[in-house]
């Protein structure tokens, strides 16, 4: 029996959590194993309960539990708090350190079925691509220190710290060499070592890593060239590695480029297999509550929890497969189709995954 | 008499330089005024004759200039350089800073005859968009201290510092007001005010900034989003406000966006409307010397110089327009066109627009 820390968050959440414990419910069936769920408040709801975006009883039960299911968080409600207060950012960071997720995962995969979705050109789109991006996520500028704000009227500063050591950076990299050898063998590692120092130490690690992995091509780019080849031709692209700041930003470019943001899922991993599983894309406070929102992004997120931090590899394998069948049958939500008569409701979605399965 | 500092560089950049300077003699007997040229090395080939990216007598040169008008450095002769060490970082850094050439302008807009070339679907594209990167380019994470490495083995880190004054931000949000008020009206500010204090106090600032153009609106993105939004609607976009760094990623973004980066200049000014002018692109070493590189951004580059720096207004608008009248006709280079038969030559082209003038 696993336990896992349910946390549906703001806006969409919500209704796309239940489709996801949903399938979860239906591949324990099938692939005999149980889970035991259990569920507390995170982000814009926890602020409005508990004055905080990440409650300590949310924290302990994370702790107490062998993954986190996290849904999305924020909306309008909390827009007028500072940048820094923001749901999102004041649930996500701490929980990120505190944890020690150092490795997310964000694949950006267009779905055979789905390249007409895709903002770039069809002959540029083609087949469609397939981007893992990994992604450091615990350390470099979001964590550096010191960072502050210093001095009075027009010189008056604010500074932050980019830092990376050479462990972290090794030990992200071998998780993207490792990603790699299981997909077309090809790392590509964004930097910007023509300006920064931090990233001369990062492609210097990077090239030291690659000699454990003669199997595996290893290419470097800038990270504003990286922008430009993504939307230029992002069939060269297998295994995207970056720092915490670059890949937040190529990470999320990819992720538009597939032109199914509710599509994506992605993992945030320790050295131990605990991780935190979430969607890509937001909390949309837009659709929230109409049952319309595509669920898919969390129930495939439920599938990467029961790969990576669950030993659950043919139940994960499953619902992808379940998640392509039925897209495939032409079964789409709201977001993936301009003829919204046909478009099925969120709950419709999670029962044809279901039924797949 | 204005003295031009011309730096043609490396690669496609002498081939270029030629017919900018073709238009620009021809511009000046038009409208009677004159330049007078002189060159010198940077980049690779200053390297190769000088040992070093920027002589000193290529700065000396330039300051006793009224403008610079630079080519395209670097290419795969001194790619084994160490990347802190490769020409155009180590040319257009020091100059960047020797001449305090805080506000970087570059615009990225589609040519109505050539929407078919932008990467992004027809319905996407539509007419067009038309986007000015105003990129902050002296200050930020480029050029922050402390910076450097330290420790031993697994320990060693490297570190970077962002850092913003307030009087950088508001000089630079000032320049992006101006232009807006030229345009369309709106300024998106790119920042990262959830994760970085820098930018939290660069939101302060261009807000505060933003009082005294109660006719302009002022949007906030995140850098991650804007990415994202670049790439699913472009059009939302008039001046994308941006620190050193992210104007560094989301300009290149932009600019591959158009589907034509052989067509976008670029100017790096100070505040005594000196400038640097120079192509977006790079220095193609792939197409050097064959003749077939398109010439209209460096064209660009010299009718934005004698827009900024040299006041000739008129005829940076007569040769913005010889550009525009000769797209129009369906004269283009090889990077514009399928049919390669079709395409003119770098020299045709540069005819052509005299031709136009
Ligand atoms: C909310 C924010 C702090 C976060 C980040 O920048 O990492 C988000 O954009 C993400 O990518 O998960
Ligand atoms: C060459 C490099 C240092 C430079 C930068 O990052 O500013 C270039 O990419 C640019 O945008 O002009």
């Amino acid at each position: 029996m696993k336990k896992i820390a349910v946390l549906p968050g703001d806006g969409i959440g919500p209704e796309v959590m239940k489709e996801a414990i949903k399938v979860l419910d239906a591949a324990q069936e099938k692939y005999s194993f149980e889970l035991e769920y259990e569920y507390a408040d995170v982000g814009g709801i926890a602020i409005d309960n508990h004055k905080t975006a990440l409650p300590q009883a949310t924290l302990e039960l994370c702790e107490n539990s062998d993954a986190v299911l996290f849904g999305s968080v924020g909306g309008p409600k909390w827009e007028s708090l500072p940048p820094d207060q923001q749901p999102e950012r004041a649930a996500l960071l701490p929980l990120r350190k505190h944890f020690d997720l150092f490795c997310n995962l964000r694949p950006a995969k267009v779905f055979p079925s789905l390249t007409k979705s895709c903002p770039l050109r069809p002959d540029i789109v083609g087949d469609g691509f397939d981007i893992l991006c990994v992604r450091e996520l615990t350390s470099g500028i979001y964590f550096g220190t010191p960072k502050g704000r210093e001095g009075q009227g027009p010189d008056e500063f604010a500074f932050d710290t980019m830092r990376y050591k050479r462990s972290e950076i090794e030990r992200i990299a071998r998780m993207a060499f490792d990603a790699a050898r299981l997909r077309n063998k090809k790392v590509t590692s964004v930097d910007k070592a023509n300006v920064l120092t931090t990233m001369v130490l990062w492609r210097e690690v990077v090239m030291e890593v690659a000699r454990d992995y003669p199997d595996v091509e290893l290419n470097h780019i800038y990270v504003d060239n990286a922008t430009m080849q993504l939307v230029r031709y992002p069939q060269q692209f297998d295994v995207m590695l970056c720092g915490n700041m670059f890949g937040d930003i190529v990470s999320d470019e990819a992720a538009m480029l597939t032109g199914s943001m509710g599509l994506l899922a992605s993992a945030s991993l320790n050295a131990d297999k605990f991780g935190l599983y979430e969607p890509a894309g937001g909390s949309a406070p837009d659709i929230a509550g109409k049952g319309i929102a595509n669920p898919i992004a969390q129930i495939l997120s439920g599938a990467m929890m029961l790969r990576y931090s669950l030993g659950q590899d043919d139940a994960a394998d499953a619902i992808d497969g379940a998640v392509g069948a039925t897209l495939a049958k032409g079964i789409v939500t709201a977001d993936l189709t301009s003829d919204r008569e046909s478009a099925v409701t969120t709950v419709e979605m999670g029962d044809a995954i279901v039924a797949e399965l």
